[in-house]
This record gives C-alpha cells, structure tokens and sequence, in this order.
C-alpha cells in the first residue's frame, strides 16, 4: 500500500507519534518508500544531539535513560529514545520490562519510545538504528537516547553512531569494571557510576579512574571522560549527567568535531548502504543464468573464481 | 618479492609439499600475486574429492582425519589436510596438539597437512579455504580433508564447501546427540560415531538415528545418510568410513548430484570474492574526497545516504 510519505513527514513534525512510528516501521522494513522516506527526511535532519547510552545488563540502563528523559523534558527539549536489543529477534521482546518502567513517559507527547531488534536485519544495526535516529531527528527530537544492551561489538557500533557515547557502570557489578570489557574503555566520551548509593560506588569509580588514566595518552587540548555518580532510580545525580554531555557537546562544537564526527558517520552509513545495495544485486543474480554459467565454468577449470568475480562485478555495473 | 607461479605450480604438481606449502600462502594471504595463483590452478583443479569433517571439540576429529589419511594412503591415494580453526588467530595454535598427533604422516610425501585459522580474514572461512581446497586439488591429491572444531555457523560453511560432509560424534559427550546443535542434523552425508568401544555408542547410534528419521522427509531416490561406527585411535571400521565415502560419492556421480554440488559452491566462491573486491573498492575512497563530500552533504541535509549511496556505486562502477 503506497503511503502518502510527505503527509506523514508533516505530521511526524506536528508531533503525532503514529506517524512517527510508521515511519520508524518504513525505514527499519526496508519498504519499497525507504528511499522516498529517507530522501524527504535529509532536510529536516541535523537538529537532534545523539546520545549513545550503553552498559552490562543489571547496571540500570532503563532506568538511567528515563532519568535522562525526564531531565530533558525539564528544561524543555523533546526527547527521543530508540531501545536498541541487538539479541532479541523481537521488536520489543526482551525490553518489554524495561520500556514498562519508562511508562511514565508513555503519555507524554513531547516523548518518543521506539524499540528496536535488529537480529537478522540486512546490514544488521549499523544498517536500520542510523534510519530510526533520522526519522526521530526530522520529527523534531531535540535529544535522542540510543540505549544498547553491552554485548560486544554492537556496543560498539551503537557508540559509532552518536553525537557522544555514555557507559554505564554499577558497583558490585561481579568485579566491577574488570567486568566492562576493554572495549568499553575505549569509546566512553563520559563515565556515568549509577546505583552510587550502594556500596563499591567509589572504590568503582576509583577503579575506573585508574583504568582510564593508563590508556590515557591524550594530548592537552583533548577531551577527558568524566565520571559521574548518581542515583537513577531516584532522579540523584542525573542533572550532573545532563550537564556533562552539554559540556561535552559544547567542547565538540567549539573545536569542529561534532561536524567532524558526524560527517565519519555519515560516511559509514553510506558505505553500509552501498555494500548492502551491492550484496542484493549480487543476490539477485542468483538463479540467474550468468552466475550459473560462470561457476560451470570454473567447475569445468576454464576461468578461475577471480576472473569470474570479474566478470560477475562487470556484469553488475552494467546494469 | 615477485614468485614464478607457474614454476612454483609445476614443483607442486612434482609434490614438492614446500611450493605446496608456498602457494597456500600466497592464495590466503591476498598476496598480489593471487589472481595469478588461482588462474594458474584453475585447469589443473576438479579431480580431488573433498570431505568435510566437522563436530564437537574431544569427539577425535584428528584421530579420525589421521586414520582416514592412513586408509587412503593404503589404497594409494594422495590426500591433503587441511585442519581449520575458526576461533584461533594464529595458524596452527589452537591446534598443535593435534597436528602432533598426525607426525605420523609428516615424513609422507603423498601427504600434505595444513592448519588454517581464520579470524579476522577478509571475507573469513568462506574466503579462504576454497582457495587452499584448489591448491591441494591442483598439486594431485586425489582427497582433502578439511577438518574444522564444531562452532555452529562455520562448520556450516565449510560443510558447504565439501562434496561430502561428514559429521563426528562421540558417546557420552554431554547429552550425546543433544550436545550436537541442531543444524548438525541438516548437513551431515555420513555420521560418524567415533570412539565406538566406550559405553553408550549403541546409545548415540540409536538416538542419532532416531533424529535423523524425525526430519526425514526424503523422497525414495534421495540419498540418506548412514550411521557408521568406529575406533579411530585403534583404525577400527575406518574402512567402513571410506567405503561409506566412496558410496557417497558414486551415488553423487551418479546422479549428477557432485557436479551440482560443485556448480553452486563455485557459484558462492564467486559471491564471495565479488562482495569482497567491491567492498575494497569502498575501502579504497575511505580518505578520498568522493565519499567525504557525499558525506558532508548529507549532514547539511542536502542529500540522504541512499542517493549518496547511489552515488558511490555509480562511481565505483565507473572505475
């Protein structure tokens, strides 16, 4: 069913979260609109501050990111929040207990809430999340929370793909941030310790502390992690947090790298898509007679599989 | 430093196992000289039969691999092995031990064995295998081996890479056949129960076949993969194995069924190294003003990233 996208973009910007969610649904489904959706939405796009919140399971993430929410809708910025579960084969599966806990924010029109599961998606996250924090963006977002589960290299890519990326730690959490893998390290723009009214708070923000000094080689006109305690579940500390990222946001800003990020990002995002285009001309050859010729053809030791790549990525430019 | 492939290509087929050894280098290090290698191989190839050995780690897959290369030699065949390790970055690592266990066949010229790991290559197990598959096929053996460590999606792979794949189980590992994931029971053309003389075996056989029946939905001309019993530690019912093997194999030639098999999987090889080529040409603009200046405009909001995407596969084709 063709959908007028013009009309929907126009009432995404009016704030009706229908026509947000739909076209969340027409990006993340690879839709035959995708292109016509993506192309209306690169105008309005540019606006929103992406904030990448990660973390092991159990240090509060949910609970951090509504805290974020309500401190954003505070001082009057709308909110967006796009609940990445890069292990769940459902939209919405595994987080439906924790979007439950963000149900305070279900009523209010200057909030979006979008779960995403990415398993099996075509291009996987790096694919589809970029798409939905767009369509968030155009509709007027001023701040999109991207939360991801820490699972590895997704986490990763969710930090690749924001303005700044926080990691959420929690005392306790086995051993502390040993537990955080080494990777963790490496892409926090800002430390956030939750759950700092339990005991290990400091000891972990000490710990953090140190770990991050030792890989710390950065010049002096560079940009140091901070780390931030606080008390989500009971809105403590979360001002702090908020004043972290803007401080964060300014210094990249003044110094160009929020361009300049943002521009790596875009690259990438191009890159995904035309692989991924490429990959599909590819898989449309099949059962198609020219890659069946080609790989009788080696069967038979007349061309090797190099030359019939060759021939095949000829093949595909000529179309 | 420039190698005279086509004297090197020559050695091996004489079975010189260093000019072997040399091109297995040259084929899955991307060596410049790669095309070159595979062009040269490329008449030369077809004539090895290749087996797939896959499951679970301390089921013998080397003891089987070592005793199946002594049943073959004594029928006077040239066999190569290669043993592919999917979760060590270092050739030969993980495996060492194992390798020490077939010294027996090092002194043997009709022997070639080869460890391959595979983590972090470009493009992967898909990648580089097939193309050390073609040169032990090219240097004269009449058999390869490839042996993998059961770790889900990769013995898939490689089992797709065989003419025969062949699956190794063990009595009372874990829950026996439980243990063996599911998609075990999908590519298996022969199942081996090794270690045939340990309590349980009668079990195994019984429980494996009993889910093999419960997917069984072949039609009376297909091919139903039998169940066969052995002590490979002692060369007990290998023979039965290679009989097996070669009953696979003519039912295959008979029915043109090898030829398909090979037909498709030189269909993917080419797949494989075309996605590659291409994403290395998108490798290539990283640093180049094309995609930086696509990607600028698309974060003044003046272009989308799939018309930007466009753009690049436009350019890409016209080099």
């Amino acid at each position: 069913m063709a959908v007028d996208v013009s009309e929907l973009v126009e009432q995404a910007r009016q704030g009706r979260p229908r026509a947000v969610a739909r076209l969340i649904s027409l990006v993340e489904g690879a839709s035959p609109q995708l292109r016509d959706v993506m192309a209306a939405l690169a105008p309005l796009t540019g606006n929103a501050y992406v904030v990448g919140l990660t973390g092991s399971p159990g240090v509060g993430k949910s609970t951090s990111t509504s805290a974020l929410v309500s401190a954003y809708r505070r001082i009057g910025k709308r909110v967006g929040v796009l609940a990445v579960d890069p292990s769940s084969p459902f939209s919405g599966g595994a987080l439906l207990g924790d979007r439950v806990r963000m149900s305070e924010h279900a009523s209010d029109p200057g909030v979006y809430i979008r779960s995403m599961a990415t398993r099996g998606h075509l291009g996987g996250l790096a694919w589809a999340a970029p798409q939905a924090i767009r369509v968030l963006d155009a509709a007027g977002c001023d701040v999109v929370l991207v939360e991801t589960v820490g699972v590895g290299q997704s986490e990763v890519e969710i930090a690749s793909q924001a303005d700044t990326s926080v990691v959420l730690l929690a005392p306790g959490m086995g051993d502390g941030i040993q537990a955080a893998k080494a990777g963790i390290l490496e892409i926090g723009d800002l430390y956030v310790v939750n759950k700092a009214d339990r005991d290990g708070a400091d000891a972990t923000a000490r710990e953090l502390n140190h770990m991050l000094s030792l890989g710390d080689a950065r010049g002096p006109g560079e940009w140091r992690p901070p780390i931030v305690k606080c008390v989500a579940a009971r809105g403590e500390g979360i001002d702090e947090v908020v004043e972290a990222l803007e401080k964060h946001r300014a210094w990249m800003e003044e110094r160009g790298v929020l361009q300049e990020r943002r521009t790596q990002r875009a690259a990438r995002e191009v890159e995904t898509i035309a692989v991924t285009t490429l990959r599909e001309r590819i898989g449309d050859l099949h059962g198609d007679r020219r890659l069946g010729a080609l790989a009788e053809r080696i069967v038979g030791g007349t061309l090797d599989p190099y030359a019939a790549a060759d021939e095949l990525v000829a093949g595909l430019t000529e179309s």
